[in-house]
C-alpha cells in the first residue's frame, strides 16, 4: 500500500492556530480555569467509539502542544490504521487545563478527518481487488481541502484535481458554451501545455466516441449504469483515462468498479461524511 | 419565528476569499479559460434537488461576485426558506468565465450550510409545538463555527455556546479533577463574573440535586432516556434551565421534547450532517 | 481572590509579533546595531518607579523572547502583584543588542497593561468590603480587548461583555427605536436562547419598575446618584443583577458600592488610563 | 499651519477591519439583531461632549461603511478642528441597525485619537509664538503607532521617529554599553548612510560638549531644568537640532520653549491619555 | 495564439496591498503630502523606454486606486502586447498626489513583470516555426510565483509546474536516494494517481532508455548539447514527452528547438531578468 | 568595514513561510513524498558555481528548518563573504526528504539575495579607495524590499530610502506640480519635522544652485556626466550631500566617483540583477 506521509508542519499550523483561537474567543476557557487547580496533572486516552481509520492526530497534537507544550503525546495507532471500537489511538500526558482547553478543538479535527478516511476506506474496501482507485473531488468543506484530501489518503484513496488549476476537466456546461465537444477540446489542447492532462465529461456513448478521436487523455463517465461503463470501458480500450462518478455508495462501487474503469470518483467522501466517533477519556 | 439577520459582509468575506483562493491555486480556472470566450454570458439557477432549508446564500453571492463584479444574483427564497426538490433558489447572469470559475467555492458553502440548516429544520419540526429549543455545540467544523451556528438559526434553531469563553459549562471531567460537584460549583462562582451563567453537566438524579442545592443557572442532562429526563425536569422545577443532549435525532427528540426540558442539544447538526444537494442549471 | 490565570500563547503572540514589526520597520534597529558589539551581554531590571499592579510581564517577557531566544528573563513579582516604587518586577539577563531592540515593544505592552491594572486595583480597594464587583466596558482601545480585559482581571477587576455577543444589553437608543421598553424586551426575548441574560439600561425608576415587571435579569442604573441607587436596588430586592454606571471614580465609588448595587462598570479603566512608569535599568 | 493629510485607506483599513472583528465575535451584535427592526433608518450626530481637537474621523467612518454600506457619513468638523462642547463634529444618516453595531468601534477610535490630538494642542497651544516643535515618541499603544502620530500631527505636532529604524538614537544605554559616547558616536557614523541622522541622548553639559565636539546631528537633552537647558541651547549654538524631554507639560512647557530648543518631545501624548468625550446623539 | 487571461483579483490584491504598505511605512508618502497641493490634477503617460512586451498593468492599475479611486487608467497596449521605444501603453488621469504615491509601486510591479514577458518573448520568437514551447521552472522570486508564471504566459510561454504538487519530477537526486532509476519511477508509479504525470531527468541516453522502458510521461533532457538532443528526440519516438534543459538562451535556442523536443525549459526566464524599462511621464 | 547585522527572526519569518507554503501548494512533495524512503538521511553543501558574495543563509536555512527540524545546517562562509566558484558555503545534513522538499524555496532566497550582494559588491569594488558610497533605491522586487535591502548591504552597500516615509526626496514631478524648486522646498520644509532631511533632483547647475541657496540637505544629481558632477560637486562645496544617479555601472562608477560624490545610488542592484548561481550537491 502507498505509504501515508505526514503533512509539512507548516501546511497544518495556520489551521490549527485558526481553530483554537475561534474555541478561545476573547476571555479563553472561563469554565477551566475557574475550576480547575493549575497544577493538576491528568493522563488522557483518545478512544475510538466505533471501527473506523484514523486520521488528524498531527492536527489534533499540535493543538494540545499550541496550548500546552507540557502535553505529552504518544501514539498508538497512527494516521491510517484501522482501528476497532474501544481501542486506545494514543494517549497525552500534563497538565489538566491544557488538555480540557484544547480538547475539543483536537477532536473536532481528528473526529472529521477520521470520518473523511473512514468513509473513504470503506469504499476502497468495497473495491479491492480490482484495479480502480477511489478519488475525491474539489466538493471538500471550505478551508479544508488540503487536510481533506490528506485523510482522503489517509483512507487508502487517491486524490483527484486539488483545484482549479490542476488538470483540464471540460464539463456539459463548458461544452454548451464552447458550442460543442470538438471546440472545447481544441480550444483546450491549444490553451494549455503539453503537460496538463485533458479530461473531458461524456454522458453518452456518442459523446465518448468524439471523445477519443479528440484524443483526450481521461474521460469522466458521468451518471453511467454499469452496463454502460462496462461498454465504456470497451470502446476506450486503454486509450484514455477512464473515471466514474455519480453518488457511487460502498453498495454500488463493487458493480461500478468490475467494469473496470480506473477511477472511482466520490464527492460525498469530502462533503457529507459523518465524524468517526472518538472520545478523550480521562483515566481515574 | 424569529428573524434570521444576516451576518455582516465583514464577517464573512476572509471566508470567502480564503475559499476561491483554496479552489484557484497559482494558475486559477485553467479549463473555464482556455475553453470559454471572453463575452460569453450565461443565466443560471441555483435549484434544489431535494426539498430542505436554505443557508449560505450571501455567502455563495459573494463568491461569485469577488471573481466577477458583472455577475448578479436575484434571490427568489432567501436563507431560512423551506424549498422543494426542483424549486429555484436564485438565479445568476453575467459572463460565463466568472460564473463557472466561482461555482464550485459557491456551491460548497451553500450546499453545506443549507445542509446544516435542513438538518437543524428536521428536528425542530419533530417537536413543534413544544417549548424545547434545539441548539447546536462546538462540534463544529474547524474554520467554519461562525457561518454553522449562522446555519443553524437558519434552520429554526438556536445556539449554545460559540466557545470556551461564552459562559461556564462544568463537564464531568472538570467535577473529576476539580474533586467533586460542590467544589467545581463553587469556584466557579468565586472565579467568574455576576453575569456569566454556570451550566453543570449531571449523569444521575443524585448529582441533580447536589447542582439544585448549589443553585446552578443551568443543568446539563446527558444520555438520559426520556422516563428518567421526565423525573429530572420535575425535580428542577424551574429553578434551572434543563438541557438535555445524547445523540439525539428527529426520531427520539418528540419523546425527549415532551419531557419538557428546555434545551435539545444536538452535535451531529454541524460535525456529521451531508450536504443539501443544490445544482447550478445553465438555462439553454 | 480568584487566581489570575495567563493567557494562552495563541492569544497573545499574533500582538506581540505585530508590536515587534511596527517598531522595527523596514531597516530594523539601527542604531543598536551600529553602536552595540554583538557579543556585549547585560544584565536589566524592570523597575517599578511609582506603586502599582503588574500587568503585562508575558507579553513582555515574549517581545523579549522573540527578537533574542538567548535573553531569559526572571519574574519576582508576577502580573496581579501589588509593587512599590523601585521595587524590582523582573530581571532580565543576556544578549545586549536584543535587550535594546526588544525593549520599547515590552515596556509599551508592560506599562498600558500595568496601567489598566492600576486604575483597577484602586477602585476595587475603594470599595473593599462592599459587595460590588468592579467591570469594565467595551470601550476598549481598538485591537487590545483580549488583553485589556485581562489586565483589568489582573487589577482585580472582573469583565462585563466582551464585545456584541456576549449577552442582550438593550440601551436607551435600543428602547427609542423598538418603541419602548416592553417591545424592546420581548424582542430580545424572543430572538435568543435561554441561555443568554438581558440586560437593560434605565434612567429612572419608573422604566426600572417596568423592567422588572418584564423579567429582565440585570439593569444598567445609568448615571443615578447614591440616594437614587439606593431606592432603585430596593425596588429590584433582588430580583435581577444591578449594574451602576456614569463616570465612577475612586473618591465616588465607596458611596456608589454602598447603595448595595452588584456591579460597578466603568468605562475609563480601559480608555483613559495613564501608563503605570516601569523602567528598564541596565546594570553596571 | 501645516496641512493634514488624511492616511491612505490602504493604511486604515486593516485596523477597522480587526477592531469590528473584536467587537463582533463569533455571534455578531445580537442585542440589535433582536430588538432594532430591519427597516428602522435614524440619523444621529457626533458631538463633543468637552472642548478638543478631532482625529479619527476617517476610522469612524470607515467602520460605519463596512458594517453598512448605506451609512452616509457628512462630517462638519474635520480631523484637526477644535471644537467646543455640544458642536456637532458629523452627522450619519441611514438604517439604525448598522448604525447600532458600528458605533462603539466606531467611537473607540475616535474619542481615542481625538484625545490624543486634544492632548497635543494642548502642548502646542502653550508654547504658541516660541519656535519649539511639540513631538511624540515611539511610546505608544502597541498596534496603533500609524495612526497615534497621525493623531498627534491633527493636534499641530510633530512626528520624531516612527519606529527603531527611522534615525539613529543613542542612549545612555547604548553609550555605557559601547564604552563612552565617542566610540558610540563613531560606530554608529561608520555603521549608518550619509543621510541618517545621529542624535544623542546627554544629561550634563559636559557630555553636550563631548557630543558637540563629535558633531552629532541632534541632542536629545534629557530632564534638563529651563536654565540648564538655555545654557546647553547657547552651548550648541545653531550647530545641532536640539531636542528637550523630561515628563514635560502644557504647564511647563512654556518655560522649556522659552530656552530655545528646537523640539520639545513628550511620551504621555501617545501613552496616556483621556479619550476626548464624543458620544453618537440619536435624533427624535 | 492563446488568449492571455487576466489573474482574478482576488488573486492579485493581496500581493499590491503588501507592496503598497511596504512603500508608505507608517507616515506614507511625506514629499508628497508636503510639497503637492491636494487639489492638483495630473494626466500621465506610461511610456516604454525600450522595446518589449507589457504583463502587469492590472497590478499597477490597482495600486494606483488602491491608493486613490479617482485615477482613472486608460490602456492603449494591454498585457502581452509588443511595444516599440516611446509608445504610450496607457494613459492615468487624475489626484497628482495618488499619481506621486502609487507610482513607485506601479512601476515596480509593471517593469518586473514586462521584463519577463519581455525575456521569454525574446526566446519563443527565436523559435517561431518550430514546435517547441517555451516554458519557465520554479526558480522563482519567492511570493511571486503566481504573477511571474502570468508574465511568462504574457511573453507567450507557457508553464510548467507551479509547484512541488503539480506533477511527479523525479530529478538525479531522488534517484540516488532511491537506488536507482527503476526503483524511482516504480515508487513513483505506485505512489500518485492516475491523472498525475511522470517525468524522470536523464542525463545520458543510457538513462533515456531506461525511462522510456519503464514508460514515463516526459523527460526531462538535462545539459544535452543539440546532437545528443536530437539522437534522443529521435530514441524516444513519441513515446513521452521532451523537455530540454540548461542555460538555454536566445542565441541557442533555436539549435535546441531544432532537435524537435517538445518544451524548453528556462529558469533565468523568472530570476535573472532586468526590468524592462517603462517610465510614468507626467504631461506638460 | 562596517559589520553585516542579521535581520531579526519576526522580520524574515513570514517571508520564508509564505515562500515555502507558494511551493508546497496543497498537496507538498508528491516526488520526494513518492520517490524517497522516509529513513534516508543525507549530506549536502551550498555550492557556489561562480565567484560572488553571500546573502540570504538565515532564509535559507529557515526555510530547511521550517520543513525539517532534523536538518543541521552548519554554515562556512556566513553572508557578506566573497566565496570563489567551486567554495562550500554550507553543509546540511539530515532527512533526504526535508532536504528535498526545501531546496527549491531555500536556493530561490540565496541566489537571488547573493545575486544582489554580488552586484553590490562589483560596484562597490569598483569604487574602493574613493569616499563614495554605493546605494540603492526604491525599485525593488515588491514584497522583498527588507531582504533585498539587507542584501545590498550584505555587498557592502549602504541604503538610501526604505520607502516614502523616510526622507523627503523632491523629485523633477513634484517641482513642475509645485510651481518650481523654491514652492517645493518651502512646502516641503513647512510640512516635515526638524529631524527630516530634505533632497532634490536637479538636472541642470542652475536648478543646483537655486536649491542650495535654499539650503536642502541633499542633491540628486540626476543623469549627468562625470565633467558636469564634478562641476557640481565643486558648487556644493560640502554644503549639501551629493548623490549620483542615472545607471551607473562597475564600468562607469570610477570616473563617477572620482567626481568627488559622497553617494551613487543604484537601481539595477535590486531590480535587474542575475541571480548568483548556488547549487546544492548531494555528497554520495
Amino acid at each position: 500500500m502507498t505509504e501515508l506521509v505526514p503533512l509539512p508542519l507548516v501546511m497544518i499550523e495556520p489551521l490549527v492556530r485558526q481553530a483554537l483561537l475561534e474555541d478561545l474567543g476573547r476571555a479563553g476557557d472561563v469554565t477551566t480555569n475557574a475550576v480547575v487547580p493549575a497544577d493538576a496533572q491528568v493522563t488522557t486516552a483518545l478512544i475510538a467509539r466505533q471501527p473506523g481509520v484514523v486520521a488528524g492526530l498531527d492536527l489534533a497534537s499540535l493543538a494540545f502542544r499550541l496550548i500546552e507544550p507540557a502535553l505529552h503525546v504518544s501514539v498508538a495507532h497512527p494516521d491510517g490504521s484501522h482501528v476497532e471500537r474501544g481501542q486506545v489511538i494514543a494517549t497525552i500526558q500534563g497538565p489538566a487545563r491544557g488538555m480540557l482547553t484544547a480538547e475539543r478543538t483536537a477532536l473536532n479535527f481528528l473526529c472529521h478527518l477520521s470520518g473523511v478516511a473512514t468513509a473513504t476506506a470503506s469504499v476502497v474496501d468495497a473495491v479491492r481487488g480490482q484495479k480502480a482507485q477511489i478519488v475525491c473531488t474539489r466538493k471538500t468543506v471550505p478551508g479544508l481541502r488540503t487536510v481533506q484530501k490528506y485523510a482522503v489518503r489517509a483512507g487508502g484513496g487517491a486524490n483527484h484535481r486539488f483545484g482549479l488549476d490542476d488538470a483540464v476537466l471540460i464539463k456539459d456546461n463548458h461544452v454548451a458554451i464552447a458550442g460543442g465537444i470538438r471546440p472545447a477540446v481544441e480550444r483546450a489542447r491549444a490553451g494549455v501545455g503539453h503537460l496538463v492532462k485533458i479530461e473531458l465529461e461524456v454522458d453518452t456513448l456518442g459523446q465518448l466516441d468524439t471523445a477519443l478521436a479528440l484524443g483526450v487523455d481521461a474521460v469522466l463517465l458521468d451518471n453511467m449504469g454499469p452496463e454502460m461503463l462496462r461498454e465504456a470501458v470497451a470502446m476506450v480500450g486503454g486509450r484514455a483515462i477512464t473515471e466514474a462518478s455519480g453518488r457511487i455508495t460502498p453498495a454500488t462501487a463493487p458493480a461500478v468498479a468490475a467494469t473496470g474503469v480506473d477511477l472511482i470518483s466520490i464527492g460525498w467522501l469530502t462533503h457529507s461524511v459523518p465524524v468517526l466517533d472518538i472520545g478523550l477519556d480521562y483515566q481515574a
